[in-house]
C-alpha cells in the first residue's frame, strides 16, 4: 500500500464524480432539536450539492423562529401539515430526526409524496417498524437511506483501505467502544432515549450501533450471531434495560467483534481491527467533534496519522444528495439498516435469555 | 491524584519493603525451555532477592549444558531425580514451566518436599488439577504462586492506581485483547500448545488468561459470568477449539469486559479501562519486550506516558522471593489462580453451549 494513500488527500470523496449542480437536492428538515439546528443545517449550508429549503416540526413558532435564521428556507410546516403534504413542491427529499420509534410515519408519508429519505440511525425502534418502512419505500420506489456518519468520515474509509488493501492480513478481531454521559449530555431524565417505546432501547440501539455498523463496513460483512450482556443501574434509565451494554458479533469465516456501549460513562471512542499481519485503529472515532487519529500498526512498528477534519454531516448530506444526483443506490440503504436492528434486537434478546442468538 | 505518581518513579516497587538479604531464595528451575533459559534465568541473575541453584529438564545433557554457563546452578537433575528428591537441599523454591498438564506432579513433588512453588499461567490444563495443586501446596503448608507478570508491572500497576484513585471514575467496560503468530514464534505444528491434553486450551487459556486477569487486577473483582465464541481454521489447530477466541467476562456491579486472544494473529496487545470519568489503557501491554506505554484520558485531554521498561520476570521473581523472605502471603496465590482456570474453562463451555455460564 502507498503510503501517499495514508498521507495525501486523506479526505478524498473517492466516491465522488459528480462535484456541481445547478439543481441542488432541497432537503426538508423533519424534527428541529439540537442536533437538526446545529449539525445537519449548517452541514447541508455548507454543501454544494443539497439545500435546506423546507423545516417540519410539532412545534410551528419553532419552525419559523429557525426559519427566520436560514437563508434557503421557504416553509416551516408542523408535523400535521407535512402529512397533509404541505409544501410538497419545495423539497425533493427529507432528513428525519425525530425519536426512533416517530421515524416510520415521517417516512412513509415522504414515500407516498415520493419524496427520497435520508433517516436516522437506528432505522426505527422495532423490527417490524423498519421493515414497514423499508416496504414503504419500496412501494413508492424512493431512495432510503440510513443516516450513518461513519461510511464516509475520511478516517474511517482510509481504515478501510488499509484493511482492504490486506496491509493487515485477514480481520481476526474487531474492537469498538462508544460511550457518553448521556445525563450530563441532555440533562432532562424524560428524555426519549431513556424511553423504551419511543427508542427501542438506549446505549446499545442509540450507540452501540456505531460500533456494529462500522464493523460491518471495515469487514464488508454482516453479522451472523450476536451475544451479549446489559444492565441498567441508576433509576434514570429503568425504562431500559440497557445503560451500559457489552456484546460480541461473530462475522463469517470466524472473525468476532467486541463492542460496549454505555450512555452513562465518559465520552470515549474506538474501533480497531487486529489482523494475521496488523492492525488499524480509529480513535477517537464517532463523535463529530472529535479529533479523530488513524493508527496503524504492521512489522513491529505503529503509524500514527493525524489529519484535518471535515464535517461529518456535510460529507454525509453530499454523499447522500450525490447518489440522488446521479441515480445511484446509496451503501447504507434500507436493507443495510435493516440487519443493524435485527442484529442489536437481537443482543437484547441474547442478553434476556443468557445465549447465543443466531441472526437471519 | 498527583501528576508526579505517574511521573517519578514510575517503576516504584511499592509492595518491596526488604531489598537486601544474605540468604536469596534459591530456585530450581523445572522445564528448560526457551522461557526458562532466555527470560527466567537472566532475570534470577539480575535480581537481588534470588538466584538459580538447581536445573531440572528431562533431558541430563540440556540441564548440565545449561547449568555450565550458569555461576549459581550447583545441581543438573532429570525429572525423575527430582521426584526422588535429589538436590533438594540445595533449592528453597521451585519454578514450574512445563507444558500445562504437566505442572501438577512437580508441584505435588515440591509440596512435598516443603519447596515453595512459582508455577506458570495457567495453573494447569484442567480445574480438577489445579484444585489438586492447590491441596498440595496447602496440605504441605507450602506457598504456591501463579507467574502472572502484570502484577508487578509497573505500567499495570500505575494503571491500577489511576483506577484506584478513582481517576476514571467508575469503572464500566475494560477491552483487552493478546494475540500472536504462535506458528511463526514457534514453528513447530506440533508443540505442546496445540495439543489439547497437554495445553487445556489454546488462545484462551494461554494468552486470553492475560486480559482477563489483568482486568481481574485493575477492578479488583473476581468475574461472575463468561460468555464468547472460540474458532479454529488452519489445520494446525485442529486439535484444540480455540485459534481464535473472544471472550465476555461480566464482574459485579455490571461491569462488563470484553476480551480477544489468538494464537494466529499479529502479535498486539492491549489493556483498557473505561469509567465513568475516564479511560486508562496499557498499550502495548502484554509482551515482556514491548515498549508499554500508559495512556490517561479525562477531561477533554489524552495524557500519553512514556517510562523506562523494566525486565518483568526479575520484578515477579524479585515479588515472590520478597514474599519468602517476609513471610507475606503472594497476591496471585492458588485460589486466585484457580478462579482464572474456572472462568476460562467457563468459555469454552459457554462457546460450546452458546449460552452464558455462570460462575461459583
Amino acid at each position: 500500500m502507498e503510503l501517499t494513500a495514508l498521507t495525501d488527500e486523506f479526505d478524498r470523496r473517492d466516491w465522488q464524480h459528480v462535484t456541481e449542480t445547478d439543481d441542488p437536492v432541497r432537503f426538508a428538515m423533519v424534527g428541529l432539536g439540537w442536533w437538526t439546528r446545529e449539525q445537519a443545517m449548517p452541514a447541508v449550508a455548507s454543501g454544494d450539492l443539497c439545500e435546506t429549503t423546507v423545516l417540519v416540526s410539532g412545534d410551528r413558532e419553532k419552525a419559523e423562529s429557525v426559519a427566520a435564521d436560514s437563508a434557503t428556507v421557504d416553509h416551516a410546516v408542523t408535523y400535521e401539515e407535512f402529512h397533509d403534504g404541505a409544501a410538497s413542491e419545495a423539497y425533493d427529499a427529507v432528513y428525519v430526526v425525530t425519536p426512533n420509534a416517530r421515524h416510520l410515519p415521517f417516512v412513509e408519508t415522504a414515500a407516498e409524496l415520493g419524496k427520497d429519505v435520508l433517516c436516522e440511525k437506528p432505522m426505527e425502534a422495532t423490527v417490524d417498524r423498519a421493515e414497514q418502512m423499508v416496504a414503504a419505500c419500496n412501494e413508492h420506489d424512493v431512495t432510503l437511506m440510513v443516516a450513518y456518519r461513519m461510511h464516509t468520515e475520511p478516517a474511517v474509509r482510509r481504515a478501510k483501505d488499509v484493511v482492504d488493501a490486506g496491509y493487515v492480513g485477514d480481520p481476526v478481531f474487531v474492537h469498538g467502544n462508544m460511550s457518553e454521559p448521556i445525563l450530563e449530555l441532555v440533562p432532562d431524565p424524560d428524555q426519549w432515549r431513556l424511553d423504551w417505546e419511543l427508542s427501542g432501547g438506549c446505549a446499545t440501539m442509540d450507540i452501540g450501533i456505531y460500533s456494529l455498523n462500522t464493523a460491518r463496513f471495515l469487514l464488508d460483512a454482516d453479522p451472523v450471531r450476536v451475544q451479549g450482556s446489559v444492565a441498567s443501574v441508576r433509576p434514570e434509565f429503568d425504562d431500559v434495560p440497557d445503560e451500559h451494554a457489552a456484546f460480541q458479533v461473530d462475522f463469517p469465516d470466524h472473525t468476532f467483534a467486541v463492542c460496549t456501549a454505555s450512555q452513562n460513562a465518559a465520552m470515549a471512542s474506538h474501533i480497531r481491527v487486529t489482523g494475521t499481519e496488523g492492525e488499524v485503529r480509529v480513535e477517537p472515532a464517532f463523535y463529530p467533534w472529535d479529533e479523530r487519529r488513524l493508527h496503524v500498526s504492521h512489522g513491529g512498528s505503529d503509524i500514527d496519522v493525524s489529519f484535518e477534519q471535515i464535517d461529518q454531516m456535510e460529507e454525509e448530506f453530499e454523499y447522500f444528495s450525490h447518489c440522488l444526483l446521479t441515480g445511484e443506490d446509496p451503501y447504507a440503504d434500507g436493507e443495510h439498516g435493516l440487519v443493524d436492528i435485527r442484529a442489536l434486537k437481537g443482543v437484547y434478546e441474547a442478553a434476556e435469555d443468557g445465549r447465543v442468538v443466531e441472526l437471519g
